[in-house]
């Protein structure tokens, strides 16, 4: 049993502009009316479920314990896509069963419940079918940030029934073949490669963040840097970003243009 | 007398980008320190009042009793429009006298009231001719969220002065004629047919959701479906969407561009 | 020593799509549950710091005492450039020391403090070199508005080291010299020439608002109007707008486009 922080966050491609968001805040208030809501994100690509899960398994571990992550970005809204109530390291997360909580369950090194949300006597009276972030999420997400428990929400399940390969980094002996898994407002090139497995890499290598050239496309570059302005305005740079990951930049440019970037081109990494 | 929930709403033309919102929250704060201001929009397209209109009507009900919606799409800012304070079914809202209220105001079944805001003394002490948002909508809001009544705001008014036709469906014998009142970020098209009123209208007449024809230009759709995902990806579908209203959308696809569509276009449902 | 309000305000050019102000929000309420977060804008155009102290200098005053207004426009984060605490007039800023708090620093009428942050035992343990906001700042602006003073936060300093001349007019014995400083989101042109000047140099020369000719480029706009709506739809109007501030707009139009203007364009300002 989880001790409630009365937080709740929400993550969801409804956008700003058409009030999808702020009705779900209504119905949360009108049943949680201590919940302090706060918006991770709203403008996930439409259906874009890895961009989500993505966020979700970053943005987590920042908030206290007893936080409630509502997910919502469910292409399948209305079939047979079941909802989802995952708890973990003292956070609980709602989303629909289609591959968003992949990471996390791949992740999964401490005690964790898994259940699928069928206790309809929770859920607002009359449920559309286009529209569960205000029908079943946010009355949900209201539900657990004021004391209750997972067990009330739903049968408990083996695992989630969709789940996808996360994108991965293979660490091989000399190099490690990754992909861009994230392009930020900035144009900044998240890479699939994680700032503690790459410390690690190196250090059982006897080399240093210096010795590294991370070549994408025609483009090397050498060495990581400790921050965006260690290179003059418009040079490549690599850092840690802070995402936790290793991240291709240009200083106070974009680099998804300059370097004629997207989501999934390949990245190597190699010593010099 | 309606309790207070110390709930506000905003929603505004004002973008995000400027610092009008935040500044309005800034004034209701330090009038209402208990205050839980929560966003609706404040990317209606400028000057949009029947958009405002539109979000409002359908935000309005999910909200707890005693919320006061602000709502501030007022191009006739500084001219001589008045600004109404409406109270209906425990909710209260403030907004230009600009037609805004229109749809609500024609819905009024329970009792209700209105008043004209008169009382400078609740108002900012320095009030600019261009940004009422802060100057007078956000310590009016202030002052209903904490427990102020509409007696207070101003004097009574019979009716607003401006009211617009609202969007409507003619429900005839053998067909319904209706339009388009709404597209939303996923390029759904929401109709002006409200859900009960067609399933009324169906009942009447022995029909059922599968009997139905929906034409818009020159494309027809049979039926209606439980969700987006009835149909395989790239095909139109018809659903009662989120906004309770019949919409025409593509599934997984953007339908004011695959059916080239715009509001106000005709739409008319038969039977088959 | 300032009371605190609990109130916080965050200014950034993150955008709202990436996590990243989510985050900031998640450090902040796991130090201060109690927190009351504002946001004044987030899509500051990256790296803008001008346009950052613009917006920090005018909504600054909307706000209780004891706010703490925390903005992160850095295109410096991880260099050795500082972060500074800056309190006056009952309020706390946090900023990198950039320039942000040029506007501020030159009008301050009032007892101030000014310190570097130099205590890291108020960061996070781990302290990136990419986001300084989630690591540096937000516990920064924690601290602050639970109570925490700013001579915890480092040590004071006599001046920030980066200083930006502020955007002035000249008023001269027969016109002003000005230009645009800021253009908003409806495109209306922002101006240098603050209201309280400007009606100050007019009461001197025994002239009113009526007596102006405000010229940009080659266009001659005459008088200074109490709102857009005075003129016709489509026409240019003056008025003093909700930055305090002469601003050259059109009724219902955008002035950036119809009048071809940008930030720094020369306006000039004479009595007929």
């Amino acid at each position: 049993m989880t001790h409630s922080s009365h937080i709740i966050t929400l993550t969801t491609d409804f956008g700003l502009r058409d009030g999808f968001v702020g009705v779900m805040k209504g119905v949360i208030v009108a049943r949680a009316p201590q919940a302090h809501i706060i918006d991770i994100s709203h403008d996930i690509r439409p259906f874009d479920t890895v961009a989500a899960g993505f966020l979700l398994e970053w943005a987590f571990s920042y908030f206290p314990q007893g936080t409630v992550h509502t997910v919502v970005v469910d292409p399948g809204v209305g079939t047979t896509r079941d909802v989802l109530a995952f708890e973990t390291k003292g956070q609980r997360i709602l989303c629909p069963d289609n591959g968003i909580l992949s990471s996390l369950w791949a992740d999964r090194t401490e005690p964790y419940r898994l259940v699928v949300a069928e206790n309809r006597a929770l859920w607002l009276d009359e449920v559309s079918g286009t529209f569960h972030g205000r029908d079943i999420f946010a009355p949900l997400a209201a539900f657990l940030a004021t004391g209750g428990d997972l067990s009330q929400v739903g049968s408990p399940r083996d695992q989630p029934a969709v789940l996808l390969p996360p994108p991965q980094a293979e660490f091989g002996k000399k190099e490690i073949q990754a992909e861009i898994v994230y392009i930020d407002r900035f144009g900044n090139l998240v890479t699939t490669i994680r700032r503690n497995a790459l410390l690690e890499w190196l250090h059982e290598r006897n080399a240093t963040r210096r010795d590294m050239i991370i070549q994408l496309g025609t483009s090397c570059i050498h060495g990581i840097s400790d921050c965006y302005g260690a290179v003059e305005e418009g040079l490549p740079v690599v850092v840690f970003d802070g995402y936790g990951r290793l991240e291709i930049a240009i200083n106070l440019g974009r680099a998804d243009r300059v370097l004629n970037a997207v989501v999934r081109d390949r990245v190597t990494v190699s010593l010099s």
